[in-house]
């Protein structure tokens, strides 16, 4: 009792749910005392060093879960699991196994659901047997999903002490359509504070660690995704972006992330972190998964696309055909005999045109990512199949920020700042000198911003669309000029865009900032995907020259600070992933899919010349394969 | 200059502005003065009797007009133009003398645009003479907009003093799409004031009369569109659609009106009537076409669907192959050698499955809306072909109308009463008890509303979807319970719904008041069509009979006004055509065409067969038919 009283509220409810949750955990899946040094420490000291540890869950596994845990694809341990090779059971128990490990190496889950997570297992293994085929065409996939989506009967409390012991009600109804395909949850996963900002950390479950490397972010707000799907502790994750929630944890782990149009998946049954509603007038968050590889994720959308508008009111319907289409990529030709597809490019003869978009005019590209970029050019250029074509930015892509930013934060922050209050909630460091309650604005502030947004879209169309000149256009515009006078004709010229994810490398904690790159891209509901490229080397630190040019602003003054010696040492990057942003058109999610095969093909082929490696060793070829960085690193 | 001095300044504009519209009439155009009892009244004295002058064009026309304008469907009129039997001049000469002695019998148009139009129409004729090729796929096609959409150089007025005399910079999105496919614009039409009501009368241009019946109203706010396409001035009018725009003139007019989901067809380029942006935070209008046949509206919107999104922010893409497709119905198979198909439908063997929906909850249904509901349900049933299942009014549909209503006026119309006060406009008679200038509403009140919105699509979606009982469903929800256990299988159930448009006739002016029927489906943002099946006949007026029950509320107090006798005489109905409404799921567009083409099908039979016609003089086998009611009034 006494040790409570000085306690504020939160105090005594966060240690209550870190009990909880530690006792979830199996005392034989504990990390041994022996091995203590594994564990984090909350913040990570410079002297350690990056403490990798996406290997270390081999020492306590068996070879039977290592196998399973590792050396499948989604597509390969579906088709395991549906031919009984394996049975769910073991699956589960397996991934269960290695994401209790993960969460003691990197604090990545809230809510451990191993239990139930074997119990439906055999369930599906009992269904299997007496019906003789699976239970859905995700029959027995291990997934993880972000703390804010509702599981019925565990909280949503997305690290806020105030949402803590207020089990959900109804499953969130990306979560139903899951079960209903046969997917099994292992777990929910770490967010950070208010859901705003690029570091998993909050009050009540604490920080999320980069397993890649303790000192730097494991990104967010999908944060704990991140983690646990780097650490093979789920084969794919469930997570939401807004403002980069998706891709910044992709990249930060060395994943696949794909952010998708707003209606693609069904978003409803999150923890709300302002008023019901908000989200229609402004700007919505949409839900998208983390997976090891292009493959995986195109797995799962093409069950998951066709069916969400007959789950989700806010989804649209699609042509199923036209989704589970082939698409381009080797890896699907050669493991599932798929053809492969020429896919219907925009270019003069029908085939693929990237735009490469360097900066947003907002930020430098720091040197790492600058260099990363072009390298995508070239290997896309290389394979003789993609017409490249290079970008100025557009005026209205720098000016995208600024308009996404005002409409995030339409609503004053007034519900979150309650709902901290309540419990007297301190803010974590990163937040303190960025959240303040506000007033929502007033309706006509929001049309206005609205309506600034739709110029901006109808700029960006621009980008996209060759507008054929008219040689007899003398026209009034209504009528008069030849015959096609002032009307000109369109067509798509460039079928999908790379450019940076951020214009910095993989930070230390509490550094990210500049979510430009990635935000405007939901302001505009582009599809948007970050693809791993390749570790960060010591040539891109270019250690001992400052960087050129003056800041474009204050984002790039920050920015600039991730690269300015001797306050900063570049050499944190070291090994840390490098990624690259692929974008399409609006609602053309299918084409991402297509455009991301091709990034991913291309770099794997460069990666694998340049570092001497056989094509083999750097993907596709073997199921045993899986597309993080890490093998890598 | 005396007689200007007691004016208001909005009297002046009004005076001029219709001086320069009658201006632009050409002399020999203009109804003889020994015709001019056939010219209307404002208001129409009920003595004068309904006047029809859906004929009277004929009198004035030369034969060669008369065949141009009223044998053709679009296919066969773009097949004429694109060999070369007709010229895109002779055509839009044609279209644009009935549309001009339109507008003298129903004061149908706002801007005249005939010079232009024949002007475009020989630069595509010289186009098509040098090229050898037709400029587009919609070559020479007449068309008519609503007054809203932007044309260069000529105002979008809206009926507003305010808005005279600042022509238009640019051409609305869709206008420069339609251009680009080698339609020519003959006109632009008449709206109510403020657009906000369902008679087009407005202080500017006056009252379009209705051509079927003078003492009825011709509908809005596309009202102006429904009376000229109706008098064949164009083939075909582009309205808009928030609360029933484009379906009640369609319905008034006795035409086809299709309201198309938003992002299937460019809105941009409107004339505001609130601040920019304001639709985006609250609920918002679409464009789409009044024509004379489904079959015309699919050839437009095939031509239009698949490249809007190259063209318009808000749209979204589409598979071409999809909506290219071949249709159902007996019209495309017979008259343009394409397949018959059976759709795809939901039933269990693939047939269409077709609700019925009766009353929405707010208003009792009038019998003569009771009956044409039955009849349709009855003819598909005749058909084989078609499921059709009767639906209990959803809880949800009878909310949406308050919702939607509230959605719609979240701005306060602080900007429209500016701009009424500007000229000192008075109110026409049925807004003058309607119209309220208020503050917009706050934000938080804004969401809770889409809040509720998206509340009530959820309930709306099970309407469509068959949710599979799962045997062993013993869940706890997340995992537990039988292999499906609280995860359920999800199908569409339903192709397409019938309903009503209004729950009475087409009513006499300033009378129109249920707009529930129709908005609703905008709030759910469900595809939503207007079919006509007959004329009213004396039997459905039940005269003498009282109305049963009791009124359901305000709104159906007003709905019984229309019909308590003796103070109201139902005769007025006689010969008015009664249409139903169709309705998909939102973005089913495509599939909104297949179910308006059951409809129309089944209901062109049973008319024939009851009519004692043969099925040819009904619909379909010659091409000289359009499907307007008028044959059978």
């Amino acid at each position: 009792m006494s040790s409570t009283q000085a306690e504020a509220p939160w105090q005594a409810i966060a240690r209550r749910k870190q009990a909880d949750r530690a006792a979830r955990i199996p005392a034989q899946w504990l990390i041994p005392h022996s091995h203590s040094q594994l564990l984090p420490k909350d913040p990570p000291q410079a002297q350690d060093g990056p403490q990798p540890v996406l290997d270390v869950p081999r020492q306590f596994l068996s070879e039977a879960e290592i196998s399973i845990t590792e050396t499948y694809t989604v597509a390969s341990l579906l088709s395991a699991l549906a031919s009984r090779q394996l049975s769910a059971a073991e699956v589960a128990e397996a991934f269960s196994h290695r994401a209790a490990i993960a969460q003691q190496l990197t604090n990545c889950i809230t809510e451990p659901l191993f239990d139930s997570a074997i119990k439906r297992a055999k369930e599906l293994d009992r269904y299997l047997k007496d019906h003789g085929e699976p239970f859905g065409p995700l029959h027995g996939l291990p997934v993880s999903v972000k703390d804010s989506f509702d599981v019925v009967g565990v909280d949503s409390s997305i690290g806020l002490a105030y949402l803590c012991d207020k089990p959900a009600q109804k499953n969130a109804v990306l979560v139903d359509l899951l079960l209903s395909l046969g997917c099994v949850i292992v777990a929910k996963t770490n967010v950070p504070q208010t859901l705003a900002s690029l570091d998993s950390i909050n009050n009540v479950f604490g920080r999320t660690m980069n397993p890649l490397n303790r000192l730097c972010t494991a990104g967010g707000s999908s944060g704990g995704e991140g983690a646990l799907v780097a650490m093979k502790g789920s084969m794919l994750g469930i997570g939401t972006d807004i403002g980069g929630s998706i891709r910044v944890p992709a990249m930060c782990n060395g994943l696949y992330g794909f952010k998708p149009s707003h209606g693609r998946l069904p978003y409803g049954g999150q923890a709300l972190t302002g008023p019901d509603g908000m989200g229609r007038t402004s700007v919505q968050a949409v839900a998208g998964p983390i997976a090891r590889s292009v493959e995986d994720i195109d797995i799962l959308l093409r069950e998951l696309v066709p069916r969400s508008s007959l789950w989700g009111e806010d989804c649209v319907p699609v042509d199923a055909t036209a989704w589970s289409g082939h698409r381009h990529g080797r890896q699907h030709g050669r493991q599932h005999g798929r053809q492969r597809r020429q896919p219907h490019g925009s270019g003069q003869h029908g085939e693929f045109v990237v735009g490469v978009l360097r900066s947003d005019g907002n930020c430098t590209l720091l040197p790492p990512i600058a260099n990363v970029v072009d390298e995508v050019a070239t290997a896309l250029r290389a394979t003789g199949n993609v017409t490249v074509v290079d970008l100025d930015c557009p005026p209205a892509w720098t000016k995208c920020q600024s308009v996404m930013s005002k409409l995030m934060t339409v609503d004053g922050a007034e519900v979150m700042a309650d709902m901290l209050a309540a419990t007297q909630e301190p803010l974590v460091p990163w937040m303190s000198t960025r959240f303040r309650k506000g007033q929502p604005q007033p309706l006509r502030r929001v049309a206005d911003l609205q309506a600034q947004r739709a110029a901006l879209e109808r700029e960006m169309l621009r980008l996209w669309v060759d507008v054929e000149s008219d040689s007899d256009s003398d026209s009034d515009g209504h009528g008069g000029g030849g015959g096609g006078g002032g009307c000109p004709r369109r067509r798509q010229r460039l079928d999908a865009i790379i450019c940076p994810v951020a214009p910095h490398p993989v930070p230390p904690i509490d550094a990210y900032n500049a979510v430009g790159m990635t935000s405007s891209w939901v302001l505009l509901d582009y599809p948007a995907a970050t693809v791993p490229v390749r570790p960060c080397r010591l040539s891109d630190l270019q250690l001992g020259v400052p960087l050129a040019g003056e800041p474009l602003g204050s984002w790039d003054r920050r920015n600039r600070e991730l690269w300015r010696e001797p306050s900063f040492d570049r050499r944190i990057y070291l090994g840390t992933p490098l990624s690259v942003q692929v974008v399409v058109p609006r609602l053309q999610d299918e084409k991402l899919l297509d455009a991301m095969a091709w990034v991913d093909d291309a770099v794997r082929g460069s990666v694998s010349a340049s570092t001497g490696g056989s094509p083999s060793s750097g993907s596709g070829s073997s199921s045993h394969h899986t597309h993080t960085v890490k093998p890598r690193l």
